[in-house]
């Protein structure tokens, strides 16, 4: 419970930070070491949601984008449908919201804009665990590699969904092994295919 | 048990046909009748499936395509994945498979293609019976449309993937109010409007 992140000088300065899913404090704390963020978000779970909402509130509050699946979706805004249950997340802070939905793939919402996608339809599922993170290591490392701007009013919403995208692939590579074994062999050439596989997958 | 449809003259020369989910042995019978058939393929249900495997499987054998949720694309091949289901359901005869998923969304395969569409992100689900059938209104109906040839080695697989948008665009206005209501004031105008939305959600 004294548990209290202090981060190394050396990440201080980073622009772009995701908040893994521990306490919403906690969160809020390293947040506010890293005077320099220009794009943060986190992930959160039922736990949280449930015993520390307040907490959990004034965290997000400060949040460019809140990463859940759909479950915590319903269960933190109350509401069992989506469209609207987004709605009153966006109301909550974050201006971006990315909902996942395991196999049937995920969906980001902002204010003026939606966008959807599948999940990659693998072979063999052999073991989900750490999807959930792995995408969120995809969205944020694909923004992070393109130095996106949020907060620059002139910033194009489609590199969001690319986001979408390289998290929906790394979720699909998480899958594919034991825990993160996959990434072990992982080439960024396979990545990078399994993104135009996406891309052919979803032309109409 | 002595039901034998009968077609009426008028519809014995029409190109399309999509065979809804009765005995599949009138199914073949309907078939049969129509000798100038160039794009065929229909619907079947758990009930078939099990109890009428053999008949089933000689009529989807003259079928271009199949058209069935998840749970029958599990029950037909006998495998849980979706990917392995498919391919053990084309090699039954239909060169084309649309796996519908219901709000998750759907999917197309072929040998040497696939492609996924969420589902249309409703605000209320008023009531989804029908939806399957709309889906497959959408589906014949573009294609009709569209004079769509698939025995025409040339033919393009992305109207494939429009006909999997407009059978969704369907299906979602059917959840919008009971049975077939909705369709009693949709325009054609808001069936396009739906059609450029999921261009929209989709884009990346």
């Amino acid at each position: 419970a004294d548990f209290q992140p202090k981060l190394p000088p050396s990440y201080l300065g980073q622009p772009y930070l995701f908040l893994g899913n521990i306490q919403p404090d906690l969160q809020s704390g390293v947040q506010q070491q890293m005077k320099q963020v220009r794009f943060v978000g986190g992930d959160t779970m039922n736990y949280w949601i449930r015993d520390y909402r307040e907490d959990l509130l004034s965290a997000i509050r400060n949040w460019d984008f809140l990463l859940i699946n759909d479950a915590e979706a319903r269960m933190l805004s109350g509401e069992q449908n989506l469209r609207r249950a987004a709605q009153k997340i966006l109301d909550m802070g974050p201006n971006t919201l990315v909902i996942k939905r395991g196999e049937y793939g995920a969906m980001l919402f902002r204010r003026d804009s939606l966008f959807m996608v599948s999940g990659y339809l693998l072979e063999d599922v052999f073991d989900p665990t750490g999807a959930g993170d792995c995408f969120a290591g995809g969205f944020v490392g694909y923004l992070a590699e393109r130095g996106f701007d949020l907060r620059n009013g002139d910033f194009d919403v489609h590199e969001l969904h690319r986001a979408v995208i390289y998290g929906s692939v790394m979720g699909s590579f998480c899958c594919e092994e034991f825990g993160v074994e996959r990434f072990r062999t992982l080439t960024r050439e396979e990545i990078d295919q399994r993104f135009a596989e996406f891309r052919r997958f979803t032309a109409f």
